[in-house]
């Protein structure tokens, strides 16, 4: 949950009054979203979201984020758009901070996503991957491989705080998967961050999409590995193989998966599990007393990395051939 | 900011099928209320308020607070109107919490007030006083001098780790506004906790007020010297005026203070002072790390305090007689 910029009348109306959409009614922060502050607008013209990015959005890659939302939509993606000002312009500056309004987007995350679910959202994926193809922007992964030893580096020397071994857990994995990962496979345009809480549904549906803050160009099958981990394993952290099916199935429905892709989706699921372990583990050594956002439990992520180390083959996720 | 409680789909979805008021679209929980968890609902009908009240709260008392809500609405006061179920209940179940739906109310709190919405203010108090007045409900203070020996004990070993004598500060104000406290003053509903982000403006006007859950029967006068203390000091803690003047004039535009009233009011606004001081030290240290809710500064009141310990007449408040 997330409000870290309060924002005062005079600088909101100065804001707003530059859109076409009537004054503001109401505003008012909402508990979502942990790395930008968000608040749910409501004006002359209706509801709104608007967001304040904060210090971990690179100001110079909204651009790309705005851009991406807008192509995505063209291409029958239902996600957030961004709304101009009477300049054209859909990126601002309110309270010190690049700011932007977004459209409203009806729907619910669901807490406990069931395999028909699961299914939809690996539907979806894949028709995010496709919609993506002739997008011009490019956006480095910042948090793939290349991105891991630094975040080791902060964490190295407090990470047992949290779990005796958690240092070296994380040291030996990072090493193997140096050696191991994976090059030259399809990729594209990802969201990289499609948990449950960021995909909507609506009547049974999966309504829309939203948090592109992540998005970058990556290999589509990270993508889907990212997806295994935030959406196939129970509380406990076994791992729903009906789900995993699901998934995998939805998703090949719309793009069938390569055989370098499946091969190598073991050590993607790995690679994705450590990159949520690194953040999450660099979150909680790093959580203020009192701070407003509860940080997310590391050790959820090392059980889920102890699974996939064990994993033999995309059979054990569920794929089907 | 709130929200302590996860609701599931299938909990909601029970709970507002009972209502007339189609699906629910869109439920995101807001940042406003440290006492219960509020989410913002977006249902087929329209915009609502969700509130699922957490422990402070007594579910005893919910009868009171929402049937002061219609009563003060049909009386001409805008504040949020609890929507019934189709049993004609107000007052519901939901994730183990007593739950309410109330209508959604546009408007901004000020973050700074000025004197004319100062003055907004004191009508708008006036106007509840009254609006009140034949409602049948009463419910004591559990929060007026009675109630605050409780409190100085919770506190009375770490007060001081906010600082240096703050346990002497609260013990010999207690014991000197015991002595003290008036009895026989005009009373009524009051509101308790009348702080700008209880009050709604539009366009320059008050356009309503909302979270009447310290609502009470108590002294009015008692009422206004709460609106003293949150309304009329500045970010430094100095005592404006001019606020306080058009503040009790706009009071007095509606109800006009009796000669008993003025008399005490210095010894109310003292006793105000000690009631958010209590509250807010307790609070304080019992602050959770990784705490969802960032507890309010102790030290304001301190400074608040010390200023009406200082005051010879309600003169000093800005009252032109």
């Amino acid at each position: 949950m997330a409000v870290y910029t309060e924002v005062t009348d005079e600088e909101l109306a100065a804001f707003v009054g530059a859109y076409d959409i009537g004054a503001v009614l109401s505003l008012k922060g909402i508990a979502e979203g942990v790395e930008n502050s968000n608040y749910l607008m409501h004006t002359q013209a209706g509801f709104y979201i608007l967001t304040l990015y904060e210090k971990r959005v690179e100001e110079a890659d909204l651009p790309f984020f705005l851009g991406l939302m807008e192509h995505l939509s063209t291409r029958g993606i239902t996600c957030p758009q961004p709304v101009k000002n009477r300049a054209g312009a859909a990126l601002g500056r309110l309270a010190g901070r690049p700011a932007v309004i977004v459209t409203f987007l009806d729907g619910m995350w669901v807490r406990r996503p069931d395999a028909g679910q699961c299914a939809m959202v690996g539907e979806a994926l894949g028709k995010l991957h496709l919609a993506g193809a002739d997008f011009a922007g490019r956006r480095a992964n910042s948090l793939s491989v290349q991105g891991w030893p630094p975040l080791l580096h902060a964490v190295e020397a407090r990470a047992d705080e949290i779990t005796q071994g958690l240092g070296d857990l994380i040291k030996q994995e990072l090493a193997h998967l140096e050696g191991v990962w994976p090059q030259g496979l399809p990729e594209g345009v990802i969201h990289a961050d499609l948990f449950p809480d960021n995909v909507f549904f609506l009547s049974g549906k999966l309504s829309g999409l939203i948090d592109f803050y992540f998005a970058c160009t990556d290999a589509f099958a990270y993508d889907l590995a990212i997806c295994l981990n935030a959406w196939c394993f129970e509380a406990d952290a076994s791992f729903n193989i009906t789900k995993g099916m699901a998934l995998l199935d939805g998703y090949e429905r719309v793009r069938a998966l390569r055989d370098e892709e499946i091969a190598a989706l073991p050590t993607l699921a790995r690679g994705a599990a450590l990159r949520f372990l690194l953040t999450r583990t660099v979150d909680w050594l790093n959580r203020a007393p009192g701070a407003l956002v509860k940080p997310k439990d590391p050790m959820e992520y090392v059980k889920k990395l102890r699974f996939h180390q064990r994993v033999e083959g995309a059979r054990d996720y569920g794929l089907n051939r």
